[in-house]
């Protein structure tokens, strides 16, 4: 995770913008490593970056039991608990608000989860998963990942782009697994209040262990010889696939960020990115289950868990922008509310 | 309420603005009107108010059994009952975002709640709750009120003209009102996760029936006579200090916008006005229950819930606005982090 944050993070200041570092630690247990942009205040609009965050957390602690009953149904090996267990999971969440309208902001997050017999002891937590004869046990782990883009609007080619290259990443450990996580994806940055999607989506799993893995490879190939789906569904196999989304995040979006950069911007495209905005904030406080979790957990700096909220939004009642037919806005907001298939 | 609308927004018009009028209706049952500044987008800064939203909406329809076991406990009258129920609500919200950092942002609510046996007819659900031979009977109705004031820089005097009018309106109802009213509001805009209150406060009460104003008089006077209790809390009683809280609006504000509007405004301080505000927005999404209900209330537009969003809001990363001791930006900080007594 810190190094996937290092690779990222050199890249965006590769331009002369310098990033600020702040490292923090949990009373309850964990530590993180907050990196944004801009270092301090700032009303400069030369910058191809307006606000980014990309923050790695590592955080451990007793799992209440109420987590332990939400997360069973979905994990046979915790069953059979039924006494106190610990957790330790450990995260890379990004969010980039561009300058420039044309530029599309870009969210991420790459994220592993263990659930550990008993007491944590912080310093074991780190050892390799397989390393059966040191205690505490796992008895369950899964992996995360997110990528979604968020154009103001819509250049088909830069999403096409960006699906392409996740696609590629997921063909890699098996073709086909692609349109799932991209609809995984389009379900979860749904906003209900107001029938649209935040952005065109991306690719998105959720507690991806060896059962779902497996599952979700048998549905498109039943008769997948054992070995493979053994190997496929493999702790080594699926950390790989989260590795290599995490390593296509560059990829995906630097060529979108470098080629709508310097593109002119009227203040018209300027109201209309801060309302878009609006609505990504709303997701974020309103929908986001990262939000949610975030501010329920204690000890987690507020300041962290908002890290990705937009510099500037802005609100107008009943806007009337967007909705007049075959401007730019109106064919952003076609495709918010009825997402594509872009690979 | 209407009339309450009327009166207000004349008067916010003097200064040759123009509000937006639009009126809607409700599917499932319910009108609204709509009153919004600007009428139409607008980047002038001439105008003492921003944004402004003064909204009446009137709904009704079936009460779920979900939210009869939830008023249940609170109201005597509904212990007994187990069959489907209506409702019928009717209120005023307002939200003005003041141009000026230095006139405080303010908000407040008005309504009326009636729970009736049965099924609805819209039509009699307007007459007076004493017309006991209509059908369907009332069977427990109450008042809310909040008003609240929102400062980005503290005018203690300010304040104070605000609470006292308020303190006023409640002390001719009956002294010793005042102070739970206050508690109630600050309890009210507490912001968890920051830590803040959203604001100074002002008053606030909610579900305000005969039992609940009997309780709360009592507590200070337990030997006020019988008819003077019955008196204090009768529907008619209430209705009045609700509606003197309304008339209170106009008084407690227009003397804070109108002699702070001109005041000359540095790029620091909109800057602190726009960090307040993103407060305001995290309030709105993320704790207040107005929202909630909203929302979760089919048919209402997310346009008239969200009404009260302010015209721009934004974010920094660990901002250092407020945090050097002796600025004015902290010491606006320091009352949200410990409310005073104003009145």
């Amino acid at each position: 995770m810190t190094s996937l944050q290092d690779q990222i993070v050199t890249e965006f200041e590769r331009d002369g913008l310098t990033f600020r570092r702040e490292s923090w630690s949990r009373h309850e247990g964990g530590v993180g490593l907050s990196w944004t942009f801009p270092p301090a205040h700032s009303t400069s609009s030369d910058c191809p970056i307006e606000k980014a965050g990309v923050n790695v957390s590592t955080i451990y602690g007793t799992l209440s039991q109420k987590a332990l009953e939400h997360l069973r149904p979905s994990h046979a090996s915790l069953k059979e608990v039924n006494h106190s267990c610990s957790f330790f999971t450990t995260g890379l969440s990004l969010m980039l608000h561009p300058q420039n309208p044309h530029v599309s902001t870009v969210h991420a997050n790459y994220r592993y989860f263990e659930v550990l017999d008993g007491p944590l002891n912080p310093q074991e937590s780190t050892e390799s998963v397989d390393d059966t004869n040191s205690s505490p046990k796992v008895l369950a782990w899964w992996f995360g990942v997110i990528a979604d883009l968020n154009p103001t609007y819509l250049y088909e080619d830069d999403v096409k782009h960006f699906h392409t290259t996740l696609k590629e990443a997921c063909d890699l450990h098996r073709p086909g697994l692609y349109p799932v996580f991209k609809a995984s994806c389009d379900n979860y940055i749904y906003i209900p209040h107001r029938n649209e999607y935040r952005g065109v989506g991306g690719v998105r799993f959720d507690e991806m262990d060896s059962d779902a893995m497996c599952s979700l490879l048998l549905v498109n190939e039943p008769d997948l010889p054992e070995a493979m789906l053994a190997r496929l569904s493999s702790w080594e196999s699926l950390f790989e696939l989260t590795q290599r989304l995490g390593n296509a995040f560059l990829p995906s979006f630097l060529p979108i960020l470098n080629r709508r950069s310097s593109t002119t911007v009227t203040a018209a495209e300027r109201r209309w990115q801060l309302l878009r905005r609006g609505r990504a904030v709303e997701f974020s406080l309103i929908v986001d289950r990262g939000t949610k979790f975030g501010l329920a957990t204690p000890g987690i700096k507020t300041e962290n868990i908002l890290i990705t909220m937009p510099p500037e939004a802005s609100w107008e009642y009943m806007s009337e922008m967007g909705e007049e037919e075959g401007t730019e806005e109106a064919k952003l907001l076609e495709v918010l509310r009825s997402p594509r298939t872009w690979a």
